[in-house]
């Protein structure tokens, strides 16, 4: 860490995978907020991971929407909608779900084996305290309001529900098609890829990457995505030796989350403050609005890093492309050196440093 | 009032028509700001009544839009416009209306009898420290300053102005047509019903209402009222023993005034987290965005709930339609209950629970 | 001073001029944040001055866009925006230009002469430790990033670059014309003055004004620049005597720059609390969203005042026009005056009140 004044910057990293999880039949999870990762304020995260038929209950969260990215594994999720419309969609690895702020969800491990999801929200406290379950809020009810609102005809037919919150539920793996209770069609937006895509799925891993020297960028936002107005997101991945080159992001803060390999990230802060930080694999980092930062793999495998922004459009700006878009004259000015020296610096932007470019 | 942790909760009940009142010639007020009711930071309320004659002076509020109801009798209303156009309005019992924030205008009662409404302000810290009054303002400016912008020939002529903030003043009733000093034609905006409705009035009681088993329900939002972008409001009548369902709010806190007879509302807070509350005619209630409520009129007579919510659009999210929603077997997992008595939960979705449910 | 309850009002005028500035090679500044000027929490301010050549080096603002005015001298802007587009611009005095918040751009005068602009920023907390400088995040990344980066054979290369922020840099003027490092055409905006305007620049001064008994108004709102989303500016120009008269802007703070002349402001903030402050050139004034006041030229020469909004949209509403729109009984009631006397008051909107007015 670099810092002119000594004193201590927040950490921009987080090792989400080694905190204590909460484990429940059928789920386990662990979360990152404002409380434990208190640089993130503008984003929160949670790594989720959901046995067959294992049951996140129906919930809704009061204050965030929620972006998701599934690692492995397959799930099914259903959502209502205020407008009354409703969806069941099945996700599977690549896969990015978004549930706007307030809207009643669950979500389902369909196997075979374990599911592992990153949830991201546009809230860094967010928290369970903004977790609304249906059991927890039920069993706080009058029994007998719940037993008129749900047509029981007793109030003894309510002792048989949870005296408190569920959470996490092991049941059934559910059946491939849908149940019997859907009271509408499910909604289906027709896009670019209809086969592939509905409202409130879309398919990361399975776009054509923008291919670049050094490693591949797949993006999502709301531009292609239209019901995630408030987030978007990104994998990147780096060969080794590759670097994500220095950039910021004048709209949005980014959570990271890494998914494989090793990297390092500086944070400058403006005003000398800067932090330089190692990640691996189950790593957590966060670059705020504005912050100026590079990811460079340093590892020997590929490095693969799930990106979230809490904007739903991606805006970035290029440390070559900024310098190349200016006279040389005023580069030599702005950096002290001799012109000769600067008609040397990039007259491209370039959005990865590739491994050739190396020292050896 | 439950509560996993034994802490108390804020109340979200405010005795509003037992407040000491604000009394003025012509006029009286009761308000009620997060200051004296903390759990409404969202939205603010006041109840106010006019006598024939009795004037609102000229003000504006800095920090917050003005939406009102009349309870009873009938006012006059004016307001300026930033983009210079005027309009004066009559409203009665059952009419909306709204004035955007910082906008200049005046209330004033036309009698026969008391003028009775109620005003909701979209920010829980409005106060008289935020509301301008125009005499308050003429009184602290020098006096050579408001005698050349008035055009009065000396600064005797001011002297004979109020020397601080006149806020209720009692003059003649207005004649039922306009005055003379209008300087451009009022404003009007043809909608629906153009013979009803102005750009700031909106006949609430005068809608069709939603008749539904146990109750009816009046809602203006921004579509049908196209000035009221920040708030929207309903008027709910529930027959004695119907229930308005336990659901939630995902996009605004609630506002209530109770009009008629007596109500109980829990609010879900999450977490375990939940206060019953008991409600008669003149008390205020709060719901703050996404908290699971119901309301439950525990008297003989009709029940009539004025909402106001801070957005212009209304979203709502019912159990029963949630419940509905999804395949009995997520369900039964969910409830931790055998399929069968899944199968018994509600198939469609209910605004309100009809009395015919109450049990014998 | 006037305040009911003796309490200090915040001030409403803040020196800049006076201030100690912060000095570099071909550079000179002043800055007004919430900070040092507690008032004015939504907008912040610069005084700054440029050598010819002085370069004010690339950097961006995290939290804030800039609004610019130049009052004397030229200079030239370079702007990088994430779509990649980017502009070169020359600005005169009575020019403006808008950088929305976290694009890069650098600041050069062109001479002859010092170059002086008043900066604007749509933060009050605007500060240095939100403005990002690519000299202080060079000399804060790890050499062998920046030289990878950079395109640099070696470390060695780097070490030639500064160790700290610039932030002031002086270097030769720049050629006339662009220089030769410009990798897209300039992005250019075809709007109603093709000749004079571009994206970044609105030429204010150029503007034919409002003329009015007593003095002009140059006005620039989004609607004639419509990338300045977030801000409006003007240049009030009062004769002596002349005052702009009593009114409030119901959608915005207001930030004052005084140019040439001497000026007296009240600024009435509700519950009788009021505070009267003269002002010279070089000072700085603040009237709050919703507050109400005035300005008098109280000088022998013209009052030439800059006044920048936090919003893209201009909105006011003044006294005389809130009179002429009520009737002449709902005036004499609230005012209690006879109606004989209410019947004298403005009848119709006065934006300034001339000197002709002024009492002999």
């Amino acid at each position: 860490m670099s810092n002119k004044e000594g004193q201590d910057l927040p950490s921009f990293r987080f090792a989400l995978e080694k905190q204590e999880p909460r484990i429940g039949p059928g789920g386990v999870t662990r979360g990152a907020s404002a409380v434990e990762f208190p640089v993130s304020k503008g984003i929160a995260g949670v790594s989720m991971r959901l046995e067959p038929g294992g049951l996140r209950e129906l919930h809704w969260h009061a204050n965030a929407a929620e972006w998701a990215y599934v690692i492995s594994g397959r799930c099914r999720t259903t959502i209502l909608h205020p407008s009354g419309d409703t969806a069941t969609d099945d996700f599977g690895p690549g896969d990015v779900w978004y549930f706007p702020r307030g809207y009643g969800h669950s979500i389902q491990g369909l196997g075979p084996g374990e599911c592992h999801f990153i949830l991201s929200f546009d809230n860094g406290y967010f928290s369970e305290d903004h977790t609304f379950s249906i059991t927890d809020w039920v069993a706080h009810t009058p029994s007998s309001v719940v037993a008129r609102t749900l047509g029981l005809t007793g109030e003894d037919d309510v002792a048989q529900f949870p005296k408190g919150e569920v959470y996490f539920a092991q049941g059934p793996v559910p059946a491939p098609e849908l149940g019997n209770r859907e009271t509408r069609p499910q909604s289906t937006l027709a896009m670019e890829r209809p086969s592939l895509m509905t409202t409130h799925r879309y398919p990361l891993m399975a776009q054509s990457p923008r291919k670049l020297a050094g490693g591949t960028l797949r993006l999502v936002t709301a531009e292609v995505f239209p019901i995630s107005t408030t987030m978007a997101g990104a994998i990147l991945e780096l060969e080794p030796g590759a670097i994500r080159e220095m950039h910021w992001h004048p709209n949005a803060d980014e959570w990271q989350y890494y998914i494989t390999g090793t990297a390092r990230m500086s944070v400058f802060m403006a005003q000398g403050n800067a932090e330089t930080v190692e990640f691996e694999a189950g790593d957590v980092g966060y670059a705020p609005q504005g912050s100026g930062h590079y990811i460079e793999n340093t590892g020997d495998d590929v490095c693969r890093v799930l990106l979230t922004f809490n904007k739903g459009n991606y805006q970035e700006i290029g440390l070559t492309e900024w310098v190349a878009s200016n006279a040389t004259q005023l580069v030599a000015t702005n950096f002290q050196v001799p012109e000769a020296v600067a008609a040397h610096l990039p007259r491209d932007g370039r959005f990865l440093v590739p491994p050739s470019d190396a020292p050896h």
